[in-house]
């Protein structure tokens, strides 16, 4: 705990820019969309404090900025009031409580207790289930059945369910896990001792049941991949980015201009980064293409149906954020160049005071090398090199790392990208490797919910499934849904029998947009403008361009893919309401599925020529392999917004050659 | 034409880098996969002057190396005699004459005339029959009544039938097309005259036939973008890569050793650059993975029934590849970064004399900023940046620009990507804009079948389909094709009703490997070792990973999805034939679809636990829009070679942090 003042957003400016000026954040916020400040969430605290309604014991799980209506903020100019509201999330004895605050007022809006829902789990709850598991005689039991009495390595961890999986959870936060043997590592994944399960309450901390299904070895798989970097491998030379004059872009407050692009943006402690307002100016007027824009949750089912398996399903933004915030921290050189600029996050701790987390996002302008767009013929080879700004994050929830970015290019695209690396969850088995299934994975071998990736350690099936929030403005609030399909057309003609059209239509409904992407009848995802025509006649518009995508084989009606069911298509489209921000819903500890994407779009409502938002699910199967060993390589996977008859011409036609 | 000294594979040092040594490439071939030599194309010459075969008037289409057979290269070592062979095609009045030269020994191994094939279309051809058309009564009557008199910026134009359009081509060499006026631009393309179609013998020079549907205005559409960069917008500060002490890769001949990866190319006139011999130098011992890559063939169908367009359906490389070859040039800056070394080709004029090609391939390392892999915990956040090794050359096409990347990742992945851009093939009509269609594609409008670009002017609908071949060898020359389908299954377990499993299942014909995408039925496609285990009992491999793809929408007996039939599945397997390269076969100009992928796989050969080459269908629709016009921005397909199980950990942990 600290009481030192504290800076939003600070730059930090790694290098040496005389010619350009960073204007330091202020305390307060200059624009309703920017995160909450340090003084902000101190008066938060004092208006809880000084409610009366905070008992001993009561922690905070979560301060978020409420955002202000959409019409409040679009009308809003420099000048004007701030108005702000935080959303509370409080827990009491196991009882929920939601508050909102005024926050320039000070003021107790609403307190609200919610038996029905599970506030997300806090990193007190963990340690303090940690120490009464290890005093836990039937834990400590088990441990010495397996030779395990010394306990300082061992710690015992219990997960929230992240769906309603089983009956007893009716009104009770119970949780499930076992222990880790950390003896000779740094980091304790792949540790886990398995044959023991123990499921708790996590209010009373108690011990509600072990089941020992008896022992198997805890993995012994190399992991010290940490200690490697000491003395890397030789033989790569140098190479450099540098700016010598500083960046293109201009960062005032929360605001970044760059090129024709201009957005916001803040660090949210639940979904990271939200951009906001972000759109192109075009001949000294600003035209809008994203009111909103953020990774909304996260769904990683496993697929293994042994003990400490079957419940490995994590919507791991709702579950986990208050366990810190769901950023941390990126690292010059390796998550981002030496060009970057980086930025501080607050969140609020278990007693809602506010915490910086240092260099969690950086900006950077990014050139790989590569043409932008070229034409060669006769004597002339026009063209460009490609330059693109990137706002980067990393999101790490337990063993996996999830970089995120935003990258913004000077063709009007807006470009989206998850790269998947950390590590992989394992599970020690019996058998050494893979001879007992002759290497295929065979029914009732070792690996066959997974994939052998150290010897006794087996990498489980699982999947990644991201919902992305993008509420699209294009040319202003009011925006259609037009997919635009490919259908095959048979021809009378000498020449050909047949030909593909493109028939554009636009979804009136909900249920008339979702998309799921099929090879053999594709199709074109536009949202237009249908009050804006273009010199050429056509509605202006954006495309939202899938990249490899994957959808979830699970049942519909089955727990996980309730709270998951976002991962059943590729894209969703709804109306604008202020309070759909998670494609989950807000609370997806013990979740019945009975808040998000799917329970909202149930009612079919209109989205034609309204305010409409975008839901695109990206999403990858991971069958693990031996390179996925201690620590993965990154892969990424991306979706793009790209204008599509936005711009009147192809908009980079201007730029020097040079990059 | 010159008989200057000629060099192959010159490397162009743009960066000055004391510390390493390029050797220049001799004259001489110095390996059997190296790309034909100055020296040999005139040997070539010589044995085919002399052979007494030749006539007046006939033209050398293609000289290429014929390469050969796999044991024989595999079998070789340095210092082993250098065997040669060139695959030379000419045509003489109208008839294609097949020649095999045996360059080493200066011998002609086999001529063979083949009434039955149509040799790839000449410059010269294109030039004479511009002059025959420009002089035809009904050519001048037609361009006349278009108010069209002077002719200097006029040139007609005929393609080659790229399928078996029209039963009169049975045995004659027919190509159809119209003419353009160029006037008050620097380039033809949009400039088509429409409503005027001509036809032509391309043997004797003689127009069959005029048709003239009535006059539509050229369009007018402003296209002098080559001139806006004389006055680039300003805004932009410098960003720069520099390797100060050079780059990290060797260059040995044709070979290039880079970290852990070791491969040979060449730039073939046809295909572009052909990796061969790509694999992992580890611990002391090369192990194989590709044996040989490129891209095959393109297949570019153009989508609108119309006169002068049912027509347009481009196999580009077999088409047009004799008219120079079908890599240009590459520019610093725009096309590749300022740390790159660039390649030039050889190949044969109509003479068969040799012709250098400059700069039409760069090598260079890649740094966008991005990590290779990372993991936050505790105090320690490891990781290293991501540095890639590109060798990138341009396909220009007529209109269309390829950017064609392999692209060496140090994580054991190679990228094969295409960059589209160029120009868009466009019709003008007679109505200005899209108010007609109600700015929605409509039916009997006339942007029915593509979209208005600019004012008169529809970018027609088509699809880009590339075939690559991938002779992959992991671990060796037999490999087996292992699909692993991810299969739903149904759970009794209190959690949980439903995960799915892994199931792989070694393919063994060809039929059974013919690979579909699709999002309810995912699969990933291994190409495993079954002879060589790793250390964990499975066997070794590499896993192709599609990215965004398309699959043809065409009637598969309509005449050009017979000839571009490898668009109608994502993955093809074959087994290793010497001959089999060329996906649409070796003679698309008016082929009935008797040669190629869909051909050779009717046999349905076993494919199992033997020398197999892999066929990925890299494809997408193109609807066009404002912003790809007058020029457009790089779109980039994808996808990826990826290590499973080849190595026995992740390889690039030992990388230092800084990229």
């Amino acid at each position: 705990m600290s009481s030192h003042p504290r800076t939003l957003l600070r730059v930090v400016l790694l290098l040496v820019t005389p010619t350009l000026l960073f204007a330091q954040t202020p305390a307060a916020p200059a624009h309703p969309l920017d995160a909450l400040t340090g003084p902000e969430y101190w008066a938060i605290y004092d208006v809880l404090r000084d409610s009366g309604k905070m008992q001993p014991g009561t922690m905070t799980t979560s301060v978020l900025l409420h955002e202000p209506a959409k019409d409040k903020v679009l009308a809003w100019k420099p000048g004007d009031p701030v108005f702000r509201e935080a959303d509370v999330i409080l827990l009491h004895k196991g009882v929920t409580i939601e508050a909102l605050v005024d926050v320039a007022n000070r003021k107790l809006e609403s307190w609200k207790e919610r038996k029905d829902v599970q506030a997300p789990v806090l990193e007190s709850e963990f340690h303090e289930l940690d120490e009464a598991m290890k005093k836990d005689p039937r834990v400590i039991e088990a441990l010495k059945k397996r030779g395990i009495v010394d306990l300082a390595p061992v710690s015992c961890f219990a997960d929230p369910f992240s769906y309603f999986a089983l009956p007893e959870l009716e009104g009770h936060r119970i949780m499930m896990g076992g222990c880790v043997n950390a003896h000779g590592v740094y980091l304790s994944w792949s540790r886990d001792i398995p044959g023991l399960q123990i499921k708790v309450d996590a209010t009373d901390k108690k011990v509600l049941q072990v089941v020992d299904e008896g022992i198997t070895p805890v993995s012994q798989a190399p992991v010290n991949y940490q200690e490697l970097a000491l003395a890397p491998r030789t033989g790569t030379t140098p190479i450099d980015i540098s700016q010598p004059i500083g960046p293109s872009f201009q960062i005032k407050g929360s605001e970044v201009s760059w090129q024709n692009w201009r957005f916001r943006f803040r660090l949210d402690p639940r979904v990271g980064a939200i951009i906001n307002l972000a759109g192109i100016q075009d001949s000294g007027r600003f035209r809008s293409v994203l009111y909103e824009g953020s990774m909304s949750e996260l769904y990683v089912p496993y697929m293994d149906p042994a003990l400490n398996w079957a419940n490995r399903v994590f919507i791991d933004a709702g579950e986990f954020y208050a366990t810190g915030q769901t950023l941390k921290r990126v690292r010059a050189d390796v998550d981002c160049p030496s060009n970057s600029v980086y930025f501080d996050s607050v969140s609020a701790d278990e007693h809602g005071m506010p915490v910086i987390h240092p260099q969690v996002a950086c900006l950077f302008e990014s050139y790989a090398g590569d043409p932008g767009w070229r034409h060669f013929e006769g004597h002339q080879l026009s063209g460009s090199g490609a330059r693109v700004l990137v706002l980067r994050t990393a999101a790490v929830i337990g063993n996996y790392d999830y970089v995120l970015d935003w990258r913004f290019e000077r063709d009007g695209n807006l470009r989206v990208a998850v790269g998947a690396t950390g590590i992989i969850e394992t599970k020690a088995v019996k058998a050494k490797d893979a001879s007992e299934s002759s290497g295929h994975n065979t029914a009732g071998a070792s690996d066959e919910f997974g994939h052998f990736v150290a010897e006794n350690t087996v990498g489980v099936n699982h999947d990644h499934f991201f919902s992305y929030r993008l509420d699209i403005d294009v040319d202003g609030v009011n925006n259609s849904f037009m997919p635009m399909r490919l259908v095959k057309r048979e021809l009378k003609n000498p020449m050909r029998k047949s030909i593909w059209v493109a028939e554009p239509s636009v979804a009136r409904t909900e249920k008339e947009a979702m998309m799921d992407i099929h090879l053999e009848k594709p199709s074109m995802w536009h949202f237009i403008n249908p009050n804006v025509k273009g010199p050429l006649g056509y509605p202006t518009g954006y495309e939202l361009m899938p990249g490899t995508t994957a959808a979830s084989l699970l049942d519909p009606d089955d727990g996980p893919q309730k709270v998951g069911a976002f991962s059943t298509h590729q894209l969703w489209v709804t109306p604008y309401k202020r309070d759909e921000f998670y494609a989950s819903g807000i609370y997806p500890i013990e979740s019945k599925g009975d808040d998000g994407l799917a329970v909202w779009t149930k009612s079919n409502r209109p989205i034609e020529n309204t305010d409409i938002v975008a839901w695109y699910t990206l999403g990858f199967h991971h069958v693990t392999r031996a390179e996925d060993w201690p620590v993965m390589p990154v892969m990424w996977h991306d979706f793009v917004l790209r204008p599509f008859d936005f711009f009147p011409e192809n908009p980079v036609l201007t730029l020097p050659p040079k990059p």
